[in-house]
């Protein structure tokens, strides 16, 4: 489960509720197009914004239409109460693995990390993901603490953010982290941009923000990157670049959000307020650029 | 409200649920002091960590304890329809005031922001007070748009982080603000260790973390900065720098929950996991800052 292509499905709500109906859509595409496993509840899915009982019913839902493919629950929160809370009711539904990132309110020290991933593993009957994202949790984990969690009970994979640099770089980055892990914990990345290195550097996983909303292509680049086609992973990542420009301009949640607006796959707005999709002339933008990459606008 | 002290109380807790009786106990200590306001379920009060319904319970009990104090609650969550839910709720139970920071979890823009101050403050039938505190919320605000936010109606005050620098750089920073604000918007300073210089130049209101757990020093302090007595307030301050490189190094959340639990105001633990409350060394090391200040341990 924790291997290929894990694709975060967005989750479109508005300030009275959630869209179960498009959200639903999107899983069953998600399941379609053959990815290995439905990542619900990521960032991409705004887990930060929702309460327990909203988060219940979205993995319920995803579960249910997923089609067997292996669903991996968000469980994050500020409080290990909340998150011990969320885990129980994660694997109530049916969730085959559970991704969990240290979020922070106050600035969180190495040892309160190591116990929330203490409490939480020792209350699993499913794997875990760590899932580690500085950029929204302000937690910078150390390859040392990485190290420490990952010897955890039911730690099956690491969620690292994307590492930019060449190949080597990133090779040299993951080989790192991989020498202070056990062996059948798993390396994925994210950060979109830094996927195709980071597959061909050797990470086992792709948690990926677009696929959970161009699913075939993104199934295709995994693919073609485990089977080491160089070339043909350029060939097919290198019509996105304007994407991950807008990506590190916007945040990848608002882009990928305003593409399912223009797609029609989520009704507009879809993002739980203050957030805001794209407007104005960032939306044109995005619409060019997905109309050019022959992604469906 | 929010002009001389505003103490803000800690609200201690643990994986069950809120002391409520130590709660209640801090809130007298602080009324009977002579504090200017009471804050609470600011980051000290662990507004973060708690559900609604309990920061409701802890604001009611926070009213209901004050004395005639005026009670300032924050209402700060992620999305804004939980912000508006908690709006509601404080002034229901007769808060005088509410104080808002723009949490995030993804990157807010300034846009969004304005929108949630928008949408709030067109709520609100007690005054706001723009909680700016970049080391939590992670959003960093522009004095342009203090500028914009302080027109909005209900705006009475803005709590700013800390400014190092001597008193001439302080009270230029103060003016630069004051410049783009309505006359009637208070700035208060926030940051312990920052506090006398802000006074001195010229910020109106003291938010204070060690004035929740130390009230008679922080009152004392905040009157003879107002006063100009500038040599009395280095006398009473000066014990306290060990404890500012204490805030420094863990949080001022952590140094003061674990001062109270020292001084047995609070029981121990009294912080939401993963947040603990200091150890070992450290701890040792407050209790004797505490016992050669003469501060209660």
């Amino acid at each position: 489960m924790f291997s290929g292509l894990s694709a975060f499905a967005l989750t479109p709500l508005n300030e009275t509720g959630i869209d179960e109906a498009a959200f639903v859509r999107l899983i069953e595409r998600l399941a379609a197009a053959g990815v290995d496993s439905i990542g619900v509840l990521g960032s991409t899915g705004n887990y930060a914004y929702l309460t327990q009982a909203e988060r219940l019913r979205v993995a319920q839902l995803a579960v249910r239409h997923a089609a067997g493919v292996p669903v991996i629950v968000g469980i994050g929160a500020l409080r290990t109460r909340d998150v011990l809370a969320l885990a129980q009711d994660a694997q109530t539904v049916g969730a085959s693995g559970v991704l969990l990132a240290p979020m922070s309110y106050q600035k969180l020290s190495a040892e309160e990390v190591f116990g929330l991933y203490g409490a939480v593993t020792q209350s699993l009957t499913v794997p875990l993901c760590v899932y580690d994202n500085p950029g929204t949790t302000h937690f910078e984990f150390s390859d040392e603490l990485h190290g420490r969690i990952a010897q955890l009970p039911n730690v099956a994979s690491i969620k690292i953010p994307g590492v930019p640099g060449d190949l080597e770089t990133v090779r040299q980055r993951v080989e790192r982290l991989r020498a202070l892990i056990p062996a059948q914990v798993t390396i994925g990345i994210s950060g979109d941009a830094f996927a195709a290195t980071g597959l061909h550097a050797g990470c086992e996983a792709w948690y990926s923000v677009m696929g959970g909303l161009f699913p075939e292509l993104a199934v295709a680049i995994t693919r073609a990157a485990r089977q080491g086609q160089v070339d043909e992973v350029a060939r097919l990542c290198a019509p996105l670049a304007p994407l991950w420009t807008l990506f590190l301009q916007y945040g990848s949640l608002r882009v990928m959000a305003t593409a399912a607006e223009l797609a029609g796959l989520v009704p507009h707005p879809c993002l739980p307020l203050p957030l805001r999709s794209l407007q104005g002339e960032a939306r044109q933008q995005l619409g060019a650029i997905l109309g050019s990459t022959g992604l469906p606008v």
